[in-house]
């Protein structure tokens, strides 16, 4: 683990900027039922592939969420930043695959892939997943994040992405995975054609 | 959509059971640091394959979070459940399977898949994530949910798989989205095997 994280502990959140909680209270089928939830800001997420070394770049950090489920809270990540900004998102995908991950990768080099929601039984937060090959010709940094984020730049070859989805021991995003999957699919669609 | 939604409001948020936020304070790298985050239930999910109708079984809900982001707020998901009970996963399985769906399975015919983590950002709730095979000797009730649950049970063809991945006016989770992929993958390497 890079960062050594020591003295953890929760506190009261009195003034929230990024978790608003409420109670949701609505007529369904004429019952009226409450429903506990939160709003969390929207994000991107990107998958990297270097074509070059022939792996995916992605990001390890710690995440003090996983912390209190896991005794590691280290997690493995698609490049991704929360929607904080009013920008177009794949400009927003543009800036963190910079300061993240270190490459400058063109506007029109991004691919958008779908979206999705994420744990809709409470917050229902909007995913927006991207694609981009990057190369070395891009770097332009060693990323790991801004302002005191320490975030550690992983390159993962392709031949271990089955290794890794199954790893319980990595903690992950089913939206990583997803993407994993994706790209397979479409490599080998791709073959098939060419 | 099958049920009619009115009057939705948010309220504020006094008493949370299933939604407690937090400021965690921790030490990294000897900077301190802190984060919002929210502690939520873990869960479970199971990816129903209905082997005589050939189509996955999943299940349609109002989901008020996506309600927020989305002026639909119904979700399509896999079967799935808080663990708020004292039993191995596999038993909520089995039981959330029979509750929102109707199918009686056998515990021994619930297959581990893997586990995840999700909203990493802010939630970071472990999500384990089964399959189980059905067919009709196995339905007992039309599902629906407990305690005015208004689930709806959905039969998503298999060959419409692809589809619906990428239909993004339907709401779903990177989790869903993930274990469709997985099935697929298994089903072709069982076509090389066999």
């Amino acid at each position: 683990m890079k960062s050594k994280i020591t003295d953890f502990k929760l506190e009261p959140l009195t003034d929230p900027s990024f978790v608003q909680t409420s109670l949701a209270r609505y007529e369904q089928e004429g019952t009226t039922k409450t429903w506990e939830i939160v709003k969390a800001h929207d994000s991107v997420a990107i998958l990297l592939y270097h074509t070059e070394k022939n792996v995916f770049i992605l990001v390890k950090q710690f995440r003090p969420a996983v912390y209190l489920n896991n005794q590691n809270g280290e997690t493995v990540e698609l490049c991704a930043g929360i929607v904080d900004k009013d920008l177009p998102l794949v400009q927003i995908a543009v800036e963190e695959i910079e300061e993240e991950c270190g490459y400058s990768v063109p506007l029109d080099a991004i691919e958008r892939v779908t979206l999705f929601y994420t744990s809709v039984g409470f917050a229902g937060s909007k995913q927006t997943l991207y694609y981009a090959e990057v190369d070395e010709k891009m770097k332009v940094s060693e990323g790991g994040g801004v302002e005191g984020e320490e975030i550690e730049v992983v390159e993962l070859p392709v031949e271990r992405m089955d290794d890794f989805i199954f790893d319980e021991s990595i903690a992950k995003t089913p939206g990583l995975m997803f993407a994993f999957m994706w790209w397979r699919q479409r490599r080998k669609s791709e073959d098939f054609t060419t």
